[in-house]
């Protein structure tokens, strides 16, 4: 048993848009769990003798989630951003071995081990801004065991770092050149073929898909999440990204856990994840990454009563991005999120987008994953931009 | 005299918009300078016994330059940011204190001590990220002792930490309440009688202002800029942020080092600058907190061969940003600058735009300021959002 005192807690435990702010707060953590958190001046007899740190007044919230990125793949396409801006054409760019295909071939031809090293290398960037909770998915594989690949080291990502990470089955995210003329036979052979050997292997927390006129259809990703559904696999989408196919109503259809992207989400849309209690994803890094110029429905979503997460979509190709916290300012400055919204949309909201209630709040029972921030108040971790005001991590009860 | 070997150099010392690479570079350093630089196969005989260390192929560069910053400031303002997200009106803000005077009170009330303290926390990202000088301006003050005050600061934090720091005298900020119907009197009593005192005292590298509708108009701007002139000093401004009041042409006029922001800046101005070589100083960050629409001319100022330049514009207010990368990331994901411009614009144009001529390439005779980065090509260094690759850094030929 030990005791956090002297800390200003944003609880994200409050109804509403709210940080359920506790100005001079204590924190009970008993092995991996928080027991009680309050006011100091109500904090029980019991506990007020256990061990003791001073957080000096810093601000304290729950660890920070980051509930959707492609963190685990091969190469870069720095050059490819680079020829993009030097003004060549996409077709110029595909010739020179460019687009999604470069990171396909570059995760297939990378070793387990060269893997790891460079997600651990983008992770240890969101660890050091507080990040707890990490989800990572497939998808740059394509190939059932390129695939299995990915979720693999995805998995030793939690074994080499203080980090839970949840995994996303994402078969369903490109169609490789070998199944151009054999969609079916792609759907059949590599995603649900090789979700039934991810999942034997434990490797599978949730399946998503990308619903999108380049990727696939509201009809084929049918197919993938009947079958998670009938392995009691949660589903999530990336959905009405470039248009407005009705992934997100699928989605919803299925009680999945979040519909991703949604610049395009129309009003039945939002109904729809309201009535299923989906989780809407905003992805500010792809949108500024895209020079979007179409909003995802943030009042519409707020009216409804959807919840709202943000993460950072870290991929090679339209989201480079590995910084929780700027995440959020773009959720602010580019989606009009207020501050509070933003933090609810990396800890109480990204856990729920997860599926995780064990998580992602300061209240008793939950897993003590913190972060103490050299703060004076919660909207400075949204307002400043490429600044880490973090002063420390407590990850399952252990400051690390 | 040491030497460093197996990098891969971006000299920026090549013509036009280009990196100047050298695949495998070595760079002899004596002192603070560069000795030599250049393919390692023509290292003269002389060098080849120095005790060399080895880069293990990594890339060199330039130390970083921030040419445009107010790094040194009191208070924050975030709960500005929040009221504004959560649907305040600017009456409303102002009303709780908010605005440009929220930072000029907390500026001239705190004490020396507790302003370098704030700014080094800053300054410590940016030197992070390889940062070896940094442009640090005056201009939350508004009184001749508070603006003196910001600059004593600035200095100190050359002491403080191993970074060159270049001061700019910018009374001419803002108006402060105190003045509001005497224009003239605050430009005679703490504009130019302030600036005959601090740079009696050493405390100014050059003189800025702020030409904008809400700031001072052209004429105002002359008369300290003709008081500059007189003292020997440098000039630069702000210039057709909001609107187009012609100062560009103004600065440029003065043979300035620089004009700032230039979202608004027309065909004239351009050629202005390109017959005076004045730098254009592009400020991605405030650019995309005010979320504005209307982009500086790069076209135009590649075409007329004005020097570019990017920089953080670090401040409370429209840009708390202090990312010299995520920087570079704006100037090409928003303006659409190449990478190597990027790059370009953090070196070579920006030690141009301070006026300083022995930094800023990597060549015989420069100051050994160097940055070395775990990455394979200089795009990656603007291609990454919220990432930091930075391997080691060389201050005046010292690793630090
Ligand atoms: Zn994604
Ligand atoms: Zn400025």
């Amino acid at each position: 048993m030990r005791l956090l005192t002297g800390g200003k807690l944003a609880t994200m435990d409050a109804q509403g848009a709210d940080y359920g702010l506790v100005g001079d707060g204590a924190v009970v953590i008993d092995g991996d769990r928080i027991r009680w958190a309050g006011p100091a001046k109500d904090l029980p007899r019991d506990y007020r003798d256990a061990p003791a740190t001073d957080l000096g007044g810093r601000l304290v919230t729950p660890g920070l989630i980051d509930c959707h990125t492609h963190l685990v793949h091969g190469g870069d396409r720095a050059r490819e951003f680079e020829m993009r801006l030097e003004g060549a054409s996409y077709e110029e760019i595909a010739r020179a071995g460019g687009g999604i295909l470069s990171s396909v071939t570059a995760t297939r031809d990378g070793s387990d081990t060269a893997l790891l090293e460079t997600a651990l290398a983008r992770a240890d960037h969101l660890l050091a801004e507080g990040v707890t909770t990490l989800e990572i998915k497939s998808g740059y594989g394509l190939t059932v065991e390129a695939e299995l690949k990915m979720l693999r080291v995805a998995r030793r990502i939690a074994d080499a770092r203080p980090v839970s990470v949840v995994t996303s089955w994402l078969a369903a995210h490109a169609l490789p050149p070998e199944y151009r003329d054999n969609r079916a036979g792609y759907l059949r052979e590599v995603v649900i073929a090789g979700l039934d050997r991810a999942h034997a292997e434990g490797l599978v927390d949730a399946v998503d898909g990308f619903c999108e006129g380049i990727a696939f259809q509201p009809d084929e990703i049918a197919l993938v999440f009947d079958r998670a559904t009938a392995l009691g696999l949660p589903v999530k989408l990336h959905a009405e990204q470039l248009s407005d196919l009705g992934g997100a109503k699928l989605v919803a259809g299925y009680g999945g856990l979040s519909a991703d992207h949604l610049e395009w989400l129309g009003q039945d849309g939002v109904a729809a994840m309201a009535a299923a209690g989906t989780v809407a994803v905003l992805l500010p890094g792809a949108f500024y990454t895209l020079r979007e110029t179409r909003y995802p429905p943030v009042e519409a979503l707020r009216d409804a009563g959807v919840p709202i997460a943000l993460a950072t979509d870290a991929n090679p190709g339209t989201s480079p991005l590995t910084s929780i916290l700027l995440t959020m300012n773009m959720g602010c400055t580019l989606f009009r999120l207020t501050p509070a919204e933003a933090l609810a949309g990396v800890t109480r909201n990204a856990a729920r987008a997860l599926g995780l209630a064990d998580r992602g709040r300061i209240a008793a029972g939950l897993r003590a994953d913190l972060a103490v921030w050299d703060v004076e108040h919660p909207a400075e971790l949204s307002y400043r931009i490429g600044f880490n005001p973090l002063y420390s991590r407590i990850f399952g009860g252990e400051l690390v």
